[in-house]
């Protein structure tokens, strides 16, 4: 008889429209590959050669003030431009293209070079959300979608340890968040409700799948993970945008942040790496994003380490060309994560 | 003015149906995050310790025979078993599950450890070419997919320098060649022709991102390439599937693969890693494959390497949540790989 503890199957991401292939034990298999490198020295609060610590010079010569809370600047090596000309309509199907602008900043959490998000205190946290909301509400004015994301440790392609994250804004609606878009708006017209409201309480409910909840959020391992120990941040409550959570929400935001990124940090005892970002409902700047009522902010953590500090999962030849893949259960994952402390592993004892 | 060759812009894939994000010179932004490792050391064409080398004896105990060319076998830890029971009919759009069957072996290329595919001569490649289509063919009378994948270096997570390839066959149609049927269906609907074979004509014709072009195959870097040095493999002729391919045909592919992979060694002077696949028509194995006329061969290559042989591009926060983001334009990156001689790096005097 099937049994999806022991037997290789597909799950459907209903969030994008995409299935993945789960092998059960495959995680077992030993690893004579890659090792990622480990640096678990302790950082000072302030690094002189850190271009985002306070006071400090950048590569393009500006000075850094000397910030106390968060810090916001324009990434000095944008991938996108304010300014960009308008491409002319292309209509071949096999070359087309189309231009594209934003902005791109930079976003230091704290003055302090050695605290990633799991080690600062909840003040901390709580201006790290307020300065989430602030950005997605101010960029959200001149552009539709607004991309709020951390790349965090070396394996993520983090090229500086002081913790910081960036916002994208994009004068187009890229890929991923149109395909939410798609799949949110067809599950609203067939149940009349958010798709991820529904699933929140489903899962509350299940239980198993569950990391992290707080009075307001619930972080899960969902039930279509692809990375071995992503999850998915809900809130409990209907919201669409960053910048709609009360002050009472970010607080309690605060809390589960530091509660998941904890845990993450003590599965290994490393700083653990990840991409992480927030998803909310595109801004109606042309006048077409449509409703937005079936949208459900929600914030997704794709960490890439699979057995150990140094052994990362890859998504290489068959997850490229076929389709993403993964090596235990996303309950035998979430289990995991819910047994470890939620003292974080430097500051015990 | 635009112009797509300083300004960021969009391009649209239509083999998948999504869009990746064109930011022409961000390549030049300074490096300070991590360094792949770069072993560069000679291989002896034995290696006692390897457990794909001929003679020696696998994790489970089996001993490799002594084989002269290619050598197949069943993957010892396989993400896929031959026998997995039904599971159940799942219904509800949340929590939706499929049993999931298939087969994965392992290939190896040839019994000399220290040569991968750029260093192997014509005869050794051209077997590999064989046991790539005898594969296919014999796994798609049981399996509507068969992945044929290298994973090629360390950074790509593969195992052992062996060189070696991977095929897996599925029960099941997997996202990427579903996605691609789809959009190849659409474009026969609308033109009368497969996609691939008026692209791979307007490809030769253009020259602008062709790095290796022989009688029968064309390799370029596609116009909506996501990675910094994909390329993509065309015939340039119609054909399905790989085991449909002519002797001449083979032989032909065994010199477009030894050019393409030189070009790769000798773009950082060393051995490039990379992810590479084939993707054919699906197998009509329950009947319900459909009409597999607008489909056309392809192998896709997608190698991590950006600026050097110890810088790679990362695909990560704004790339998993938003879009693929390139830092060179598809041109640029041909014409570097097309420039380069055709004799490889370590042959060279
Ligand atoms: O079976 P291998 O070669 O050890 O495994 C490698 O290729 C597989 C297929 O792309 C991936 O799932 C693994 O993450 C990777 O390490
Ligand atoms: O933080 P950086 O240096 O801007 O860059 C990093 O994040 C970007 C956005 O995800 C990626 O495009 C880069 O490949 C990565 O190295």
């Amino acid at each position: 008889m099937f049994n999806p503890t022991d037997h290789p199957h597909r799950r459907f991401n209903p969030l994008i429209g995409e299935w993945v292939l789960v092998s059960p034990h495959r995680a077992k298999r030993p690893w004579q590959g890659q090792q990622e490198a480990v640096d678990n020295t302790p950082k000072p609060a302030h690094d002189p050669h850190c271009y985002l610590c306070a006071g400090n010079t950048r590569v393009n010569g500006e000075v850094n003030p000397d910030y106390k809370g968060t810090f916001v600047f324009q990434n000095d090596f944008a991938a996108l431009m304010a300014d960009t000309p308008d491409a002319p309509a292309s209509t071949d199907p096999l070359f087309q293209n189309t231009s594209a602008r934003g902005v791109s900043r930079v976003i230091c959490f704290s003055p302090d070079h050695s605290k990633s998000l799991p080690e600062m205190d909840l003040p901390g946290l709580e201006q790290v959300v307020d300065t989430w909301c602030a950005q997605a509400g101010e960029l959200g004015k001149t552009y539709p979608w607004v991309q709020v994301f951390e790349n965090k440790g070396q394996a993520m392609g983090c090229s500086n340890p002081h913790p910081h994250g960036q916002v994208w804004a994009n004068s187009f609606i890229p890929n991923s968040p149109a395909k939410e878009d798609v799949q949110q708006r067809a599950y609203f017209k067939d149940n009349g409700r958010p798709m991820l409201l529904d699933y929140v309480e489903r899962e509350a409910a299940a239980g198993e799948r569950t990391v992290v909840s707080t009075e307001h959020w619930l972080a899960v391992v969902p039930y279509w993970a692809s990375w071995p120990f992503e999850t998915l941040l809900l809130p409990r409550f209907e919201v669409k945008r960053l910048e709609e959570l009360t002050k009472e929400q970010r607080a309690d935001l605060a809390v589960a942040l530091k509660q998941l990124t904890i845990k993450y940090d003590n599965l290994f005892q490393t700083s653990f790496p990840y991409s992480m970002g927030w998803h909310g409902a595109p801004y109606d700047v042309d006048g077409n994003a449509g409703d937005t009522q079936p949208w459900q902010l929600h914030a997704h953590f794709y960490p890439p380490l699979l057995r150990s500090a140094s052994v990362r999962k890859f998504m290489v030849g068959y997850e490229m060309l076929a389709e993403a893949q993964r090596d235990l259960t996303p309950e035998q994952a979430a289990a995991q994560l819910r047994a470890l402390p939620d003292v974080h592993y430097l500051q015990r004892q």
